[in-house]
């Protein structure tokens, strides 16, 4: 059996001692107005001058941040809304951050039956087949997130390429928007909500994959914005490593996310995405660093975030 | 207010006197081989290599349905699988589909919290914003699929985009593969199923969008092999118009597809992907056209399965 991705994921979570993850969900907003201003000089004010520019803007910031976090997740939403540049940009961060040894979360929500979610896994943490032997990757992440509404049938093939490729998945089990009650916590008639029969399928499907600190690479999604959800949660899946997002600019605080922790220290990741691209636009840094210095302000924030979280953790 | 959606697909649906939709679908193996070689000669054994024999294969299949088929619906994950090079395959398949006057249905079930949402959104119904003033379209299909485990935050910006930019979005209710039923069947306290909830659900998103045959923009992704919870959604959603994957390889026969009609003949459009595709390897069609003539058995498939629909809701 090779190395499993969430062994991987939580020694990395270990050496940088934070438990949080780097958002790269880059809206033309939040780039600072000189990296647009060159790149639209460049390549026009376009689709490729705006991939372009976000691409400078995530280089930077992982240049700032590599050494701290462990891991980036960007969202493909973002990339897929500039098109095909977009997503040239995408794979070329995914790269970037590679090369400066960090993890890559790419944060997708896929889904579909099994055959076509084996395209999408093939995608992403998968090889494609071109030849008859030959198999090449496409975007090669680390780890996907999914979404569990087709059942197992759309859920297996990506299993199956955590196995062989040392990959990992997170599937939604309760998501952080306010609406995500609307199907979620529908309740049951045997008496628990959707989201719990999701949690508990999720540590069915995951079973077969759980490494040697006791988590399973088959990983859930657990907003940060319903703490007393995910204190149950925590209790109801035990060898599920939490991927947790909604922490500052959606509202949730380094208190209502200790509770994705186990007594180990260990069982989630948090990610913040604005609060760490916006950091020279925050009202905590935005007199201490220019736009110019979106980078160190990005880094100021991911070191005052990582403290935040580990005290909370801590106490 | 601008055209809606589903008067558009319901006005080139009678003009075809045809509800069926070509599913775009390209594994590598639906291709013939002399394509592949072809373009492996010229473009290398890789994700480019790859991408062009796609393109070939699409594009000739497109010039043999334009005239019969009111639709196509280029299921993402096969692109995104070939990489940044598979989405300009994407982006070229979409542009030669409109340039032939075919509908474009992008097959992605996205979903996502409702900021990253929007980001989808703009990607494949809407415009992304690029400068203060200036929004681009990314890939500018006519229609997406959704997926609904978020919620209304999660649909609202794709609601959004089909008011303001006369797009469509089809969203799953109940799911053709296997283990659909895993979550979308389990029973609610208050008796209903969950994909039951999700239908009216539905409902409740599209009741502002409804077009001049009385079906909204916002329709409903049913699987034709689950045929008696069709009938069941039909009177349920007498306004959504359904998007029916299964029929063929699936499973789905004519006869299990015309519960999703309504009475005035119309309600649903059937997708068929794999025995359109590979119309020249089956059974019925391999005696009578080699892998060079490919394109005419695929359009000898689509004559086919009209008249096999049309004969289903006739009777």
């Amino acid at each position: 059996m090779n190395n499993m991705f969430m062994d991987v994921l939580i020694e990395k979570i270990k050496t940088c001692n934070n438990p949080t993850v780097a958002g790269l969900d880059p809206k033309i907003e939040f780039v600072p107005s000189f990296i647009i201003q060159d790149n639209y000089r460049k390549y026009g004010e376009t689709l490729k001058g705006a991939s372009e520019a976000i691409l400078e803007f995530n280089t930077t910031i992982i240049d700032n941040i590599y050494d701290i976090v462990p891991a980036v997740k960007p969202q493909l939403a973002y990339y897929e809304s500039f098109g095909v540049e977009g997503m040239k940009t995408f794979k070329k961060t995914v790269e970037y951050a590679h090369s400066k040894g960090l993890i890559v979360i790419a944060d997708g929500k896929r889904n579909d039956i099994g055959s076509t979610s084996e395209a999408y896994s093939n995608a992403f943490i998968g090889e494609t087949r071109i030849g008859i032997e030959s198999f090449v990757p496409a975007f090669d992440a680390d780890a996907l997130t999914v979404n569990p509404y087709l059942g197992i049938d759309g859920i297996k093939p990506f299993i199956d390429d955590c196995e062989k490729h040392s990959k990992g998945i997170f599937v939604l089990v309760k998501t952080s928007n306010p609406s995500s009650g609307q199907l979620q916590d529908l309740v049951l008639d045997v008496g628990m909500k959707v989201y719990e029969r999701v949690a508990d399928l999720v540590v069915e499907w995951g079973e077969n994959l759980i490494g040697s600190y006791g988590y399973s690479s088959v990983g859930a999604v657990v907003g940060a914005t319903w703490p007393s959800q995910a204190a149950a949660l925590r209790q109801r899946m035990p060898n599920a490593f939490f991927l947790v997002p909604g922490y500052g600019a959606q509202g949730g605080t380094s208190k209502d996310i200790a509770v994705n922790f186990n007594e180990d220290g260990l069982g989630a990741i948090v990610n913040a995405s604005r609060s760490l691209m916006c950091a020279y636009k925050s009202t905590i840094w935005k007199d201490q660093f220019s736009e110019f210095d979106f980078g160190k302000a990005c880094r100021a924030e991911a070191i005052r975030m990582r403290d935040d979280i580990n005290s909370a953790i801590g106490g």
